[in-house]
């Protein structure tokens, strides 16, 4: 956390600001909670990191007291911040909020001038307010990169956390391939699969997954991808809940479940013999999938290695962003993303010429190379194969050691 | 959805703005929601409705089309708005939001002038973004509110979605119900409960409820309460996982989950003989919701029924927020507040002058008055019992039509 707070003191000094101030709905937001220690339970709070010094955290309901302390950050209390005077006198949620701000600021002993601004909320209400204190000499400055940035490097409570919700995603993809693995084909030509007296729908499967996820905690707040055929060929199709699945073909199981903090992995099953190019494919792809991994080193940046997956790809024959950009056939996105807070945070495989492009030692991300073929012969097919990982002291830690096989019996 | 977007346009016009702009990071925006006829899956997006106009729907990603296009509504394409231009151009995030924002208003025949402002979103990059417009001759004015108001009353197939998730959680608190009718007493003393060979603890019944979400595809983005006597006795506890749920004591069972939109209902358990005390509390409680369902008509005012129900309980000896501010015994909070779109929305049951405070037909609330004893003499109680409701033409609708009873034997 030292470190956190020292990097972030380094961004307001080269904004030239003399504090951060983060709003925000819940101390889940994903700016803010990179300040807590542990998981609490806060609704709507502010913090202010006056640079230098240590954070301090305000919250604007008495209830909340007890989970206030938890934190163990310095407090500013509803008290403090006379927010009962305020919430009577002032019904309009932009006036209430410029006042409980401009407070909060004055009691971390701060006189108006350049504030770094982060965190979320209503976008009116948080443009009126920071308007009114405009007129009172307050200058904002945009800081919602400055926690982004901060943010990319995980503690090792965070990696815990994050470990805890990949573990989850293993359970489900285990068994979503038990499922498979017990269903049965069709007796007619359909290859349509038949499980505990149904067809096996993307329903049944959904519902198996968010049961997983529900026995330890977790939430979907992103929903997941589960896409057979000519639905994973589309990287963003969700897939839909009636369709069935059928044998031969691909299916694309993408689960981003959050716990404390979020997770994120892929695996594309296939019951029964593949088609030639489906099996092309996925030998590629877990190929370039192994490749990454070990190019995935401290000092590596992560458009070296997206550029690396590129021309291997474009090698065995498929379009890739670089030799095609918006292609929609071959290898159609990026290589990966960070994950912690949110889904998708740093560090990125973007072309980018900052530290945001660069793999560190406590960076977290996925690695996930897929093919894709929407007008495929057999009416579509994709495959995907996500790994979390964690750059450690000791080397890259994979979070999600799942098998890559296709053929669900081999899990 | 022709009235709400007549309500939006006479608010636009009482705010002298020239059209509403909503920024949302997806169309599950409780200020974008309100819009759209159904549900779809959409990402970073942004909605312009000029003034006397219909809504235009300005989408980011060239992949969304075809869910940008399911909406039904007039669309503004990544092509219209040049995000990639932009994207490649800006880096920075409220320079680039400050460009499509921009484009979209310019699209929709806008010139710069008065701006209704709502939606959500990073803070530093909205009020960076809504200052570099404002160099621009663009006005901004808080309109959160605005759709706040217009979003009170809920149209048919929104009642259908809250309708679908009220009755997952009449399913979730049977399940639970039927948890502890069959859970045994410990041969000691101690009053302990046991299932399956185990303790009976909160983290027991809170996996049923997630797995009775999880089946129905329903999540938990605000979590629950599972408050067992003294923890009960906090209403803003949500229970510990590891406690032991016991005979004779309170156990408050809160559950709000979201599917298309949110549901939220609370009923109150005890396993074998509850007090004197807690018996007699229920018993009020019971009596008061009775009450207050028979004066939620359309008209009456929240705060009134409020009022109504503080008058009872304070006349059977129990404190409440009018005759002891800030009590933390007796009766400790609001009545209710409207469901929807989020947990939290009109029609409001805090003194409020304006219609937000009054129930019409077409709202959807919650009535839920609970009385609490964080220091009686077995240690700490609560009860509350919280009813789910659609002021319908019709009547009042409870849309979560459960017992009453404490003993889970009599569900």
């Amino acid at each position: 956390m030292k470190a956190r707070l020292a990097d972030l003191s380094a961004g307001l000094d080269e904004l030239g600001c003399k504090a951060l101030l983060v709003l925000a709905p819940s101390v889940q937001d994903t700016d803010l909670a990179p300040f807590l220690a542990g998981p609490v339970h806060l609704g709507e709070c502010l913090l202010v990191l006056p640079r230098g010094e240590a954070p301090r955290l305000a919250y604007l309901t008495p209830m909340e007291r007890e989970e206030a302390a938890a934190t163990g950050l310095a407090l500013l209390s509803p008290e403090d911040l006379d927010v009962s005077r305020w919430s009577s006198e002032l019904p309009d949620p932009s006036h209430f909020l410029a006042r409980v701000v401009g407070r909060a600021l004055d009691r971390c002993g701060l006189s108006p001038g350049r504030i770094a601004l982060a965190g979320h909320g209503p976008a009116g209400v948080i443009q009126g307010a920071c308007a009114a204190l405009s007129q009172l000499g307050w200058i904002w400055v945009p800081g919602n990169a400055l926690v982004y940035s901060a943010r990319k490097r995980k503690q090792p409570a965070e990696v815990a956390g994050i470990r805890e919700a990949a573990e989850a995603t293993g359970a489900a993809l285990r068994a979503v391939a038990r499922l498979l693995a017990s269903a049965t084909q069709d007796s007619s030509n359909s290859g349509e699969l038949w499980l505990e007296g149904e067809r096996l729908r993307v329903a049944r499967l959904r519902a198996e997954v968010a049961r997983v996820f529900a026995g330890r905690g977790l939430e979907q707040p992103r929903g997941n991808i589960i896409a057979p055929a000519e639905e994973g060929a589309i990287p963003h199709s969700s897939g839909t809940e009636d369709r069935v699945i059928r044998a031969g073909e691909s299916l694309v199981v993408d689960v981003f479940p959050r716990g404390r903090l979020f997770a994120d992995c892929t695996r594309t099953f296939c019951v029964g013999p593949p088609s030639e190019p489906l099996a092309r494919a996925h030998a590629l792809v877990q190929s370039a999938l192994e490749s990454a991994h070990l190019k995935a080193v401290p000092g590596a940046r992560g458009w070296d290695i997206q550029e690396a997956v590129c021309d291997r790809f474009l090698a065995a024959g498929y379009p890739t962003p670089i030799s095609e950009p918006g292609t929609k056939r071959g290898y159609v996105h990026n290589l990966g993303h960070g994950v912690g807070f949110d889904l998708h945070e740093f560090p990125t495989f973007k072309k980018a010429s900052g530290a945001e492009g660069v793999l560190r030692e406590g960076d977290v991300f996925t690695l996930e190379p897929g093919l894709y073929d929407p007008a495929g012969e057999t009416g579509g097919w994709g495959v995907r194969l996500e790994d979390l990982v964690h750059l450690s002291a000791e080397g890259l830690e994979t979070l999600t050691p799942l098998p890559y096989e296709m053929d669900p019996r081999a899990w």
